[in-house]
């Protein structure tokens, strides 16, 4: 694993500033054989376009991904899968007087210490326009996974103080995408937005969290003890922009329960097999997929980018007010959920084949 | 990095079972010149070492690591520096109940499944004693980092509902291992061992958080997009047994504030250098140090094993209640908070010795 | 190191089919800083390019770099710098009667056995068009070894039976592109082209030896035990098409000495320097460069793919014989040189970056 | 892959100095449920162990393998083998005059210049004596192989100018090491065996070459375009002491020839496959195996240790000649056999282990 490349058998290799010509990336390990519907993803990567709504940023771009090359036929060849998506709608003048300046929790001054040399222009590599490419690998993720009938869904769980009460097991998974907010719960999501929309207004915005969960995975996923399932989980998801927290299971309020109290409990499940009572641990037990949902959680800050004046230190070292320009997102949120998806999608599948080596027994059989 | 590797530059690889021959590690990559400080060593061991007092387990190890390699007149070699820590109080035949069964919130079934064999005794390779090689990595990156004043202090700040109300600011983290706790707030200590002496006795178990304050950070650590800083410390955190969540900086508390109130404003430091007023972020922006101290959280699950009945399932489908037997901890926390500081201080390290190579002006530095 | 990626501090991971939409690749770990010079890399890639003369193939492809990512105001970002290079003039229809055959020596068998599927179009991903993205990343590695005046020069030493019988030492490396053959020393050359036209006549093919030199490498370069210096080069040149041995120094032909023979002596060099007074080591001893030159040669057998009748097996077993269409290399040894140079190129760049890393003095200095 | 590890699926990480407290190793990713048959892996470090006749040195060593974690009940668990080798017969004060001096073609002074201090004696980690770890997981990749059949064999085809004319079709490989030279020509091997014994009494040394043959590879190993099964083989035999050239199927010779009388034609083979009629390609095309016998010529320098005065550099620069002492081999390809098998066992095992993934039919196989 490497700064731009992320996975173990399959690795994605990312690039691409904000404001450069292209985002793109490589994917390389991917298996060969498997037929792939590039309209899904082109439709992965509408639900994380700005300017979907009032919601979110008002940059537009097409976000057209180009295949250049690993795919045959419409179906994969094994060989690595590089693919660009173009930059198209730059107002690269807006952030000129943010050459010289760094901006107040933006990685503006990390950046410049670090390489002594920045791309200013909305944020360069730093600009969550990054992870564009993760939602294309995250689509041929998904896509891979399906074979096994694993689904990935997240949603967004809170926004602000505004929590969905409601477990996500009484929730329709598949709603997620009706609404602008992207939680399923209809009357939560009604809450969320107006908050958005005052936030926007007010040129502020908000934080919140997104839940995710992985259904159908197999027992075996995880290699303990440094590539642990959750571990992994964990490092793709704060590798996200924002992300200031990731859980698993009941993540921290199981810090405050007896362990008398949430053991998950084994109990006989269908032939071969046997399911838990509860789900404390969140699917994973001793760094291993049990076979129960994955669930996660993943926090993220508001984001520092204010429509108010933005105060700055010039790399001279003066403190310097800036009338805030560039567009935004109030809420990071709906468009970070299929970003989330990406990320989970991309693990699974990458420990999915990784267990494939894992006994003599599995490998015979592979060569059959 | 691989199942049982951690790191880029410098690697450490572990091996070894709870109740095998030996536990033991590689470290790779480290660089030679390193005068090494073995009774420091020992010292971190020390503090991990099961049977130091009523709050943890009654297993008494010597935990005596023999270096076999890489270590020549007292200084690092450059080359792998080897060692093991040897297996000794093993009372295995307490573990031949567990042979056939699978434990609620235990490995034993993800382990049995995914490879199709385990060793049942104390765990195998899924019991925290694998640990027992990270410190002893850990407290060789610690002597990395002293030669840039690069400290790392952990401390337990909540024991279940005992929470530590002071912030870490307010903290002499130098009196953390005067108690037996491991918190440097004397009387949360004394009410958090309260409880815990309470959950021994009723068999049970507690969770808790550990934080952890890295201080004096050079500017500029940390790998965008995959190996950010904050993403890599959460990967090795996640690797340790018992965590379920992970958060810097505010963490999911800054999810529910609006982004104008959580700037971390610029002010002028000392010569060539910029300071955050407030430091929201935990030290980390753009997933790059910023030269402020590096805040993280680490939830830990009140552990599986408690000293009640034990319902199971057999391998062959069966609930079983049996009596528990083995020594355990009736909470985790003070024995990891060396841990937690180990894989910390690993992370830092490996970051310190990749930043060398971000530039050109630094390249040419290292051959002058 | 992956199928697809090469390096270790830095890595260049490389994309594409030989009749897809382009050939490109990615540069992550580049440092910071470092002025790029894109015409010196576009005449890098007219050294690899086809059609030049009678003695190459007549494809015709423009092989222009676009550079999407990683470089503004004409200096490297620290970012990946993604790039392209668009394949243009496919004769794609050339390759239909190669659908369902697998010819003699040629990589279409395994490529169909191990993936299922392949891209049969001028050999897809097996083809040395893939090497275009090779050249890229060898130019800027060369751009940054001149920060340190080390030098990497190949040249045709071989072409079938006729081989340069003239040392390097005493050949003028800097002519070595004057001439189509690649050979420097020119009446050789002469005689290497009178050969291989002679061969494009006939059909047929030759195979050679190319002879490469590192000058001026610092001393430490290179990682025991298994990424010594040689082992890396080799490693990377056996990944070029059609190479078939590698030797370092004196390589076989020492098999035959007695060790009193070819001690490499010391004496005393500049300050603080010895030398050897011969270097029958090749430059390195112990896996790590000593300051001498690096010699390296490097065998290429004749390409499989003639201007003759095509003994072709289909892949339901029958023995069928096609006429010879598409655009082939009589001798692919001149448009390698730059193939191997921009390799070493690689390897040298990566360990010099690495070494930077080996002990706590190079840590101090980079940090300073 | 890093300095002291190798492998992609599976990987070997050593460490070790020739002086130090032992030798040892860490292999992660070795498949669970494989019958560890210990004696065997004994049987190997035997071959490879000094002081088994006049021909090697007469240093004697138990070299008696501990294995300490990973097998339970004589069976792989699935995580990582540690295994150490104690040095036990080490006559350091031998080398106390070596402490401060270069020996010509050693590495002393690469080492000491790269790190800035070494074990001096008996080489440090740049003895040959590291590769006893690379036997024990050589031998446990043989015990992989052999549920596939297929075999590792090398032997000595030419120690100083006697060669071995015998194709290796003609050779019993498995008389190999009936004799003390490891050559199975019994006729060549006496010659070879008095040749080494005149070296020895000039205490002189000699070079040689190694064949390693494999059979019954797979068709489908090898993962191109930078882990081309060849270029593995290759990274892993350049690792080995003393290596300076590597060739694959006809290697430097089909320099000479033309391309169409180099060709490996097709013919049917048994059902479902294909054969080629000659191995010029030496069972590799395209960088992936064909399933014909992998041929491989490892070319080893006379090593450079002699019983002669030994004229050294000091560390302040003087030219100084030392008697010398220690014990050597006079030619060490015969212990290196057993090397060679190992390494190529491992690359073999390992890719077969990775080709798991390439596609979604294997991975569905797996997964059954």
């Amino acid at each position: 694993m490497h700064s731009n490349t992320i996975g173990h058998i399959i690795q994605l290799t990312t690039f691409g500033e904000s404001h450069g010509s292209a985002m793109g990336g490589v994917i390389s390990g991917f298996p060969a054989g498997i037929a792939v519907d590039k309209a899904m993803i082109q439709q992965e990567l509408a639900k994380r376009k700005p300017g979907q709504s009032l919601l979110t940023t008002q940059r537009k771009e097409e976000d057209e991904v180009e295949f250049l090359s690993g795919i045959f036929e419409a179906k994969t060849l094994g060989t690595p899968i590089g693919f660009i998506v173009r930059n198209q709608d730059q107002k690269s003048q807006d952030y000129d007087a943010l050459k010289e300046v760094f901006r107040p929790s933006h990685a503006d001054y990390t950046w410049q210490k670090k390489f002594g040399i920045r791309d200013h222009r909305g944020g360069g590599r730093s600009s969550a326009r990054e992870t564009v490419s993760r939602v294309v690998a995250g689509a041929l993720a998904k896509q891979l996974l399906q074979h096994w009938n694993i689904t990935v869904h997240a949603y967004v769980s809170a926004v602000g103080t505004v929590g969905c009460e409601v477990p996500y097991t009484e929730l329709d998974l598949e709603k997620t995408y009706e609404n602008d907010v992207r939680c399923p719960h209809e009357s939560t999501a009604l809450q969320m937005k107006a908050n958005i929309e005052e936030a926007r207004k007010q040129g502020d915005t908000l934080g919140g969290i997104i839940t995710c969960i992985v259904k159908n995975s197999p027992v075996g996923l995880g290699q303990p003890v440094f590539a642990k399932l959750h571990a992994d989980l964990a490092h793709a998801l704060f590798g996200i922009n924002a992300v200031k927290g990731v859980e698993i299971g009941d993540g921290f309020s199981i810090t405050e329960k007896k362990g008398s109290t949430v053991k998950d409990l084994w109990s006989k499940g269908d032939v071969g097999r046997i399911k838990t009572t509860t789900n404390h641990s969140g699917g994973i037990q001793g760094g291993i997929s049990n076979g129960e949902d994955i669930v996660l959680r993943v926090g993220f800050k508001p984001v520092s980018t204010l429509q108010q004046p933005l105060e700055v230190m010039s790399s001279s070292g003066e403190e310097i007010i800036l009338t805030p320009k560039g567009r935004h997102d109030p809420c990071v949120l709906p468009r970070a959920v299929v970003i989330v998806e990406s990320m989970v999608a991309w693990v699974m599948a990458d420990h999915l084949l990784w267990a494939c080596t894992d006994t003599l027994d599995k490998m015979k059989k592979a060569w059959l």
